[in-house]
């Protein structure tokens, strides 16, 4: 590896002052919390804005309390390029999950005006708020409401531990809550050309990866899920019952789970992209060591980039359960399915930053997302989106997430040399 | 079939009343309860004990309040046959669990009286105490206190839900517990030939059976069990995470019992004995639909009547563990196991029960007993012991034990012609 020059080496310091002011700001016992439409999280736009007003960009909010910060191209007509990410955090999260994609869309700014560098279209910073839904069980406020999407009964979510809805929350910080839920978007999206957002990766993709530390985001995965099976057998005395009359809830469940594991295997070599997880199991409250267990419940979650092959495999996981039904004697009882839609980003964009990353010798690979991100729902509103992935240790959503300063000046790197290249 | 006839036909209204009296005596909402030690166990022994005196048997109770009722022998310097079981019962139990071993060898007493057949060696009807563990968590305390073999320790043992210790509900039937725990019968055991128990199967083997409804029991399954056993694996969110990077804990845990189900069958299809049951079973407290679970504990138990069997199965299992922690890069944490040896029947007094039932035209299988019964703690102390188990529907322990009278009065009658051809 040859040492970092360039952004990469120069922009360190800025990119990390922003880090720890914004960890000192947010600290908790662990290690951060800033909630979406909090007190909190308007002090950390005002202070991101303040270095916005140093570089002289041109900073509005919109009616959903997002903050844009635009420095201005020499064409004013066309449609800008526009990056960032979300500043709230998860209760106990970790400093990086949003704020990284905000960090890197403002150095890149800050790296313009240092060379004394002006795009043809306009180039915005993009500072979202509330994409976590950890405090009032709902994503994506920020981008959602940005776009008129959110519904009336979406305001009256009750906040996790205090006596506060979502709608109060967002008139607390000004802002009108029946402006984001007219289905019209509160921007102009034509005045959008592009987003991109850059964003640790939530697994352990890049991280195990010694060579290649950033990537481009193939799609965001949809998902099939089930809250709750139950699977029915029937209890009796574990000694007195020999295995031949037996209708043992939990060895049915384990031989579904592991059934579908294998078949997982197969679709995996069969090239398709798919993840498949029971989150939670448990015997019912009569459950006994030497009762054969007559009911277990558990959740299912598979994910793709295709909802194809989520839809196809869940009807295999259904024609599994039938077949040891009818061998065992059993009953799974599956509740309604809860379908969400992958979320598509845009090849061209994508494109652009493959083609930035090999024109400037950064090792970079495609892998899809798992969760679920703002762009997803931009993207969802026809606007071309692409995502950055940053690698990063012990996942995210926790205290310990740890990306290093290093692997993060590569990704913003890219975003540059992305808008640089873009017209 | 033919019609019954003999004990079969003359039997069945004697029978027949002792379990509507007692019935009508113990019920509950749903079934039956005669909880151990009550005074409800004490007034159905003194009605059990108004029959013997009508069928002027000798009557005594030793010190830890089991009734024995004796129907002199010719010579009565011999050693008794024995033969009866317990009156005590499960909360919402059924009414045939203990209670049918006694009746029975009332009904053969009753019978002996009827045919005027006086045996040569005293035949004597056990009724004991407490044998169920529901109550105070315990289980075979009327025999294990006949014994001797109870620890100062269990008389220390709470009710579920009473304020009431094992003590003093022993104490409140007028004994004294002390004398339980010295480690000394408190009977004089040369004064028993042999001891044979009646009871319902608790499992389905005979009641699946067209035509074979009463069964000799092989032995009584031993056990070795795990309380706990808990599986770690590493929680990650179940969209970013790929599957060559997991290590799910339910997953393994599902491949454990899958892998042990197989080895279970293959065992059966090599001649031994053996259940194996995962009775509970349950993800941790933070599980959830999204998360890769990095905790499941379950319970294990395996029975056979050979301990030997047992072991290597036992050993089979953290084998098998071992193997998957090694795959999968999971940990799995077993803790003490409990273990139970195999109560053993008498060969020789097994044998004359299958005799008889040859020569009497009764068919007859010889079968494992999956629970415990108090023949093994009275064979265990040297007694020859042997069982006979009687069809019975839904198992037991639950208020739908269902034993049809035809059944029960086929196992008397094997039990009577036992008795007869025993000298």
């Amino acid at each position: 590896m040859t040492s970092p020059k360039g952004l990469q080496a120069d922009g360190l310091k800025y990119a990390k002052t922003i880090f720890e002011t914004v960890r000192r700001m947010s600290a908790d016992t662990l290690g951060v919390t800033r909630q979406g439409y909090s007190a909190l999280e308007s002090d950390v736009l005002d202070y991101l804005q303040g270095l916005g007003r140093d570089l002289e960009l041109e900073i509005s909010a919109d009616r959903a309390g997002n903050v844009w910060m635009t420095l201005p191209g020499r064409d004013r007509s066309l449609p800008a390029f526009v990056a960032g990410s979300h500043v709230d955090s998860v209760p106990q999260g970790g400093n990086y999950d949003g704020l990284a994609g905000v960090t890197a869309a403002l150095t890149v700014a800050w790296w313009m005006r240092r060379q004394n560098f002006q795009p043809l279209r306009d180039y915005t910073v993009l500072m979202m708020r509330c994409e976590e839904s950890s405090f009032f069980g709902k994503a994506y406020v920020g981008s959602l409401g940005m776009m008129g999407l959110l519904k009336p009964s979406d305001m009256m979510l009750s906040h996790r531990t205090q006596n506060l809805t979502l709608g109060q929350a967002i008139s607390s910080c000004g802002l009108d809550p029946n402006d984001l839920t007219t289905g019209k978007p509160v921007v102009d999206l034509s005045r959008i050309a592009a987003f991109v957002e850059l964003h640790i990766e939530q697994g352990p993709t890049l991280t195990s990866n010694e060579d290649i530390r950033v990537g481009v985001v193939t799609g965001i995965r949809g998902n099939v899920r089930h809250k709750k099976v139950i699977c029915r057998g029937q209890t009796a005395h574990s000694g007195a019952v020999n295995k031949e009359f037996r209708h043992d809830a939990v060895m049915a469940a384990a031989a579904l789970l592991n059934t579908m594991e294998n078949r997982w295997q197969e679709w995996l070599d069969k090239g398709e992209d798919l993840v498949f997880t029971v989150g939670v199991i448990k015997t019912g409250e009569t459950a006994a060591i030497s009762v054969i267990p007559g009911e277990v419940s558990f959740t299912v979650d598979m994910r793709s980039l295709s909802a194809d092959t989520c839809e196809r495999f869940h009807t295999l996981l259904l024609e599994e359960a039938a077949k040891l039904e009818a061998e065992r004697g059993v009953r799974f009882e599956f509740d309604k399915p809860l379908y969400t839609a992958p979320g598509h980003v845009d090849p061209a964009l994508s494109d652009r930053l493959s083609d930035a990353a090999d024109a400037n010798g950064i090792p970079c690979m495609r892998l899809p997302s798992g969760a679920g991100h703002d762009a997803a729902v931009i993207g969802g509103c026809g606007i071309p989106v692409a995502m950055i992935f940053i690698a990063n240790q012990n996942g995210s959503h926790n205290p310990y997430e740890e990306m290093q300063m290093k692997d993060f000046m590569i990704g913003t790197d890219l975003l540059w040399h992305t808008v640089k290249a873009y017209d």
